[in-house]
């Protein structure tokens, strides 16, 4: 079910009041932004998908993402299917917010860090569609 | 002594061929960008003044992204005293090109993240100059 609270707790104990610190509080890791990144441009919505992504994330480091987006307000999990159980995660506004910061990552990446993509892959959403939801 | 090599290893072994993927293998953690931050924003310069930012950095956690960014080019380390050996930090073009990226991430922790401040604090250099070194 999706949550409808509007303030999700994103973050108790501040390092400081900057924002760049606050953000990388919830996003500074190797693994949190390509979850966002799958959601965003990829479409993918289930925890088999995420773990299919080319780079391998466990599937402990990714529920621990996950739960942490989720009660960050990043992504909302919905349960599509009772019995089995059945659930999928899809972007907030929040989490789609993110957008910009993952464009800027892209433009450096494929400037700065030898060997990666110069194109995108095929099948990718370059424009993604900012969710609907009533939570930002 | 400014490293002068135009080619500076940034990434040895890519996840994935993502460029966010390959971003983050550099940057993905919650201490980089704050040292970025510091040399852009504030023209932080030397250990004792990262050291010296409100999040408590750890000198040996310091230590270790200094000599990271270093070896992938986003600073050039100067030494500018010999005896006593004295050194300071200077962000490269590689290094100034994070500056989208920073912005992204202000924008949205100023949106997304409670408690956060809203205005940038005094002092703080709005539009960091790009670097004239021959290195990007």
């Amino acid at each position: 079910m999706a949550r409808t609270s509007s303030s999700p707790h994103v973050s108790r104990a501040l390092r400081s009041p900057c924002p760049i610190a606050g953000a990388l509080d919830l996003l500074g890791d190797r693994w949190t932004l390509l979850v966002i990144r799958d959601l965003l441009f990829y479409g993918k919505r289930r925890f088999a998908e995420f773990l299919a992504s080319p780079e391998g994330i466990s599937t402990n480091i990714l529920a621990e993402r996950l739960e942490r987006l989720e009660r960050c307000g990043l992504v909302e999990r919905h349960r599509y299917l009772e019995r089995p159980r059945r659930e999928e995660y899809r972007l907030t506004r929040r989490g789609h917010d993110l957008l910009p910061v993952l464009r800027a990552l892209i433009h450096w990446g494929k400037r700065h860090v030898p060997g990666v993509a110069q194109r995108p892959p095929a099948g990718v959403i370059l424009h993604p569609r900012r969710p609907s939801t009533t939570r930002r």
